[in-house]
């Protein structure tokens, strides 16, 4: 077993009548802890009830959540924990219950080990030629609906990179398939608008705020790919790994610059943590 | 209860891990059925081995969905019979596990009460605001990432309108939220081209193929929405209610045409059937 799970408290399994699993009507969120704390607690209750509202169906209320967690957390060690709030059982149709009673799903699993290069050194990135469609009413969403990534992560299979670069149909550069992405362009912090599509990092969220605090707004843009080859420095960040800086993206290879390790001294996990 | 499910043939529930539930990494069919029989059997195995191969994981045998049916279906009365094939159980993260094994449920409930007017005089269809997202790769088919499909029905909600219309970010008519959609211009049938979005209805490859018979080869096409209001005749289909004629889009008022009769004769369920 590499996760275990409560469903809705208890230890028990899904419905088959459950509407994330029918049409992926819910989201998720994914969390680092250690020691029995949650990195970046907060920031997971807000984006989750943001996107409870915009999908229709109340969060779940927070002490349900912390209940869960010490509940299942271990008081010690580095794990993962992955919260599923879904839509609930339903009738079968697209329909929604007039009345919904979410189901909220809590796993905890193992903290992938990484060797420190991918922090110390960075990651390879290949852009992936799936596209990502594009809807201004799903954008920034942590949703279930992930079969693009899923897809995209089978382009990678056996290629020894360590994370695809996703673009939308537009051409314009979301992020990884796993995290988002910024970039420094002539001094400047950057990094993707995702109004058409793309998720709302938790840690994207939290070196936006870094970067201000240190007086370096980061600027929100349709980024095309040829800025990333040209940038001085990359870096993708999410709420389970930090910020790693990428190494190479295709064929072009970046060094480790100094916004990225002084974000990483802030904010970044594993060696600089 | 609404429906009554087997899980992998067994009266259980779902995994947690399910990546039918995390990603909606899945397909599924909704079928008719009849006195035990299920309508275009062979076309919904078919188009589920062809989605499975998209997605690179192996169909469930016909063989076991038979055992399944056999063991579910009630042999008289008509019921709606839900098939759901995921890529199975993973550990966390989109790359899909090397060698999957596909969860299959099967859920057999009520087929919905419709008046006969739904056949004899049509439904009434809205366009709806939400556009769909273009995919080509995920484009045709019935794939578990349904949230478009959702948000477009909560659009509905109080409307008295029976169906969703949906256009692609592009403009053009993809087909209703649940069903796909023909209409007769200048004595030609058309029916939207989903290579971007849309799904490859069982019903719509059972018109394209009686339409080919009777000599009236469809035409597929990318159609603007004034097409559809121009149109001599507009009706939907889908294989749980087969060929319903549209009496009213938006503001547009259509007859029940020559076409759609015949077709309804051949194909098209309850009054017609």
């Amino acid at each position: 077993v590499d996760t275990n799970w409560l469903v809705n408290g208890e230890a028990t399994a899904v419905d088959p009548a459950d509407r994330g699993l029918a049409y992926g009507d819910g989201l998720f969120e994914t969390m680092a802890a250690d020691g029995g704390e949650i990195r970046w607690l907060a920031y997971h209750l807000q984006r989750l009830a943001a996107g409870c509202a915009v999908l229709g169906f109340p969060a779940p209320a927070p002490a349900l959540i912390r209940g869960d967690i010490e509940r299942l957390v271990p008081q010690s060690g580095a794990c993962v924990v992955k919260l599923i709030v879904t839509r609930g059982v339903g009738v079968r149709g697209y329909r929604p219950p007039a009345v919904p009673r979410p189901t909220r799903l809590l796993g905890v699993g193992p903290r992938p080990d990484a060797p420190p290069e991918c922090y110390t050194q960075g990651i390879a990135v290949q852009t992936c030629r799936l596209r990502l469609g594009e809807n201004p009413a799903l954008a920034g969403l942590k949703h279930l609906n992930r079969l693009e990534q899923v897809l995209a992560q089978m382009e990678l299979a056996g290629s020894g990179v360590d994370e695809g670069l996703l673009l939308d149909c537009s051409g314009f550069v979301v992020g990884g398939t796993t995290c988002n992405l910024f970039a420094v362009v002539g001094g400047e912090i950057v990094t993707p608008s995702i109004e058409r599509c793309g998720v709302r990092g938790v840690m994207r969220r939290a070196v936006i705020e870094s970067c201000a605090a240190l007086g370096r707004p980061v600027r929100v843009t349709d980024m095309p790919l040829a800025a990333c080859y040209d940038a001085e420095e990359l870096f993708v960040t999410n709420a389970v790994f930090g910020i790693r800086p990428v190494r190479r993206l295709d064929s072009c290879v970046f060094g480790v610059g100094e916004t990225t390790r002084q974000l990483q001294s802030r904010l970044g996990y594993a060696s600089s943590a």
